[in-house]
């Protein structure tokens, strides 16, 4: 008998209506003929409010307290999942992440998952029992309880489908599946069928809010089959599996816009050896994420570096970069706000030439100017003036033929 | 250095800013040069809110699962504890039950303390710190988490400070302590400072609404100091402890009145061995709690029984009373909800004459009629119209003059 793993994220389990909802779905696949592991987020909201009462008692609470606190919210859906089930008249028991031996590292409110013991679940499924599993959380050897950080009912669903060796891995969201570009923008996207991990993950980080990309990771290391579906309807939803041959055959996978960075440029950085390296370690210092670079060397003795970094940062981000600038005698800093980020992915990039030309093109035709580009083996990213950035993404969706007919 | 139990009741705990208080609270004696470990129940009325949540879901829910979601709301308020008491400057720690090793029975919803391993407490109080722990909560040999019942967090608290060899254990509620009578009905009840654990536990079952009994037997047992009192203000409150010489001085500590209970008749029962026996079997196979039974032989072959029930169970006691009196021939059942329980409490009872007397005298001259009659060795329990009750109440405790001056 076949293992699935199916997970519903914290909008599939908002109220007592969707929950049965949900148990109704989660039996219907149990008499499939399926054994079933079923990982559930916290109710709707819980995890924000949750939040809000730490917040009302301090401002800086320590991430050990976070995490039993936060446990608790998921620790309430799987119970009430459970009953939801039994009430069908299926056998189900529930479980915490400490409880099933998700054994994480210390790292608390971010651990990460080291080992998982499945002897529990694997007991409980061989009584006939729905197994009910507790996102987001884990304890470490010395039973402290730990939470997997955003997004981490994600990556316990996959980490379990590894461990237990499922068939595959589903995800229910609130959407179809996985789509080729922003339906809200695009509105002829196209849901894809398949995709692979790689064009996902490159998706993820290029502002496509689809799964958190560490449960990506493990699967792609892992090889487990994750299909992305929606808790609403019966429709099929996209498959994210390992790269194959018919992958190649699509050039471009998706369009993905990211409208939360902002650019910063250094002016006049002396050109030697290390000067970029002292300035990003200064940055870094600083906990500022990074994204894109670009040096391009314009005069002689001097060059110009733009990067990349989150709005929400940017102002911490300019404290750190006008020091470093200072401390290498580079000269003056400025930033833009103002900018969008159109990314393309596709592992068809490969083996196909001219895709570059083709974006900057689509680009030209509508008149967006391009400001900086950067590229992978599977992507191409520009980033162009703020407010063309939707019309850039349709701009390219159309150019590459991804929508609907 | 010495080391003292607290334990703070949902009310105490109900949002930010008492649980602020109750942070500041435990920082004091903690500075006061006390090792300290705090049981706190769920936040307010977080518990009935997690009821309904469960009653939205299916009208029957597992037990299991019950215990599941219940145990959550201890874990909220210790965490939301811990981070407050940060705040404050000291360190502190929060656990649940399954953590600090309060090993249960499987009896999932009013599960019994087996075995507490203090290790893990031992070792956080060495470090210095204020150790936290969810009351209410326990996990058995096999990992479930189990619930102690109602009040069970007196249970954790009160089991821990035997386990921990604690100098005393403070309960705090939102009243100053235990009365002579409850002040809402007696306005000069006077505040006791001690009474004896066979007294409380007397009074906790003739409806006074002190403390679990089963955290005052526990106390019993082990001879555990302890004190109730406010967590609003700073009274000394009152002291449980086992009997001394002292109190048989005092003939009477306290005056409990019990509206919550109906009376059932079965007249004509066979006057043979054996038919009372079978008559209560009956009743308890069907789940239902006897308390006073009173049998009158006036009769020559027949006699009537009477005895207490609660009023909630009264339909169901009434349906398994009269398949008890059909099974043994007896006559016809007859069912008073109009009735009050008074009972006198106090271990002076032993040493001293005629109080009996003087409580059925205080009744007399105030015109109320006794229905029904009980005593053990420190109690006497009458029975009196239900719209009597108060007026007893107060008769009775005027007449021993236990009031404040």
């Amino acid at each position: 008998m076949a293992l699935i793993v199916q997970k519903f994220g914290g909008s599939s389990v908002a109220n007592a209506e969707r929950i049965k909802n949900v148990a109704k779905r989660v039996v219907q696949t149990k008499r499939k003929g399926y054994k079933l592991v079923v990982v559930v987020s916290a109710l709707g909201d819980t995890t924000d409010e949750l939040l809000e009462l730490a917040k009302s008692i301090t401002d800086a609470p320590s991430e050990r307290e976070m995490d039993m606190l936060l446990a608790t919210g998921e620790q309430v859906s799987v119970s009430l999942l459970a009953m939801a089930i039994h009430k069908l008249g299926e056998r189900a028991i529930s479980f915490t992440g400490p409880q099933v031996g998700i054994i994480t590292d210390p790292m608390h409110t971010k651990a990460r998952i080291l080992d998982i013991n499945t002897s529990r679940i694997e007991r409980a499924l061989r009584e006939g029992n729905i197994v009910i599993v507790a996102g987001f959380q884990g304890k470490t050897v010395t039973e402290e309880i730990t939470t997997l950080g955003r997004g981490g009912s994600d990556l316990t669903a996959v980490a379990l489908a590894k461990a237990l060796r499922a068939k595959h891995c589903e995800i229910y969201t609130d959407v179809n599946g996985i789509y080729t570009a922003d339906p809200r923008v695009v509105p002829n996207a196209r849901k894809l069928d398949v995709i692979s991990y790689d064009e996902i993950l490159e998706l993820a980080s290029l502002g496509a809010q689809v799964m958190q990309s560490r449960s990506i990771e493990v699967g792609k290391k892992f090889n487990v089959p994750i299909y992305v579906r929606s808790s609403m309807n019966h429709t099929e939803g996209t498959l994210i599996t390992k790269e194959t041959r018919k992958m190649e055959e699509v050039v471009v996978s998706g369009v993905a816009l990211n409208q939360n960075e902002a650019k910063i440029t250094i002016f006049k950085v002396p050109d030697q050896p290390g000067v970029a390296a002292r300035i990003f370690k200064v940055i870094a210092d600083h906990g500022i994420n990074v994204d894109m670079i670009i040096q391009n060397k314009t005069q002689t003795k001097t060059t110009d570096i733009s990067f990349t970094v989150r709005k929400s940062e940017i102002r911490r981000a300019l404290e750190a970069v006008r020091k470093a600038a200072r401390s290498v005698r580079a000269g003056q800093v400025s930033s833009d706000g103002n900018i969008a980020k159109v990314s393309i992915v596709g592992v068809g990039m490969k083996s196909h030439t001219g895709v570059a030309s083709k974006m900057f093109g689509a680009l030209a035709k509508n008149k967006i100017n391009i400001d900086m580009i950067s590229t992978s083996e599977i992507k191409i990213s520009c980033v162009v003036p703020g407010n063309k950035g939707k019309d850039a993404v349709r701009a390219i969706h159309k150019e590459f033929d991804l929508g609907n007919k």
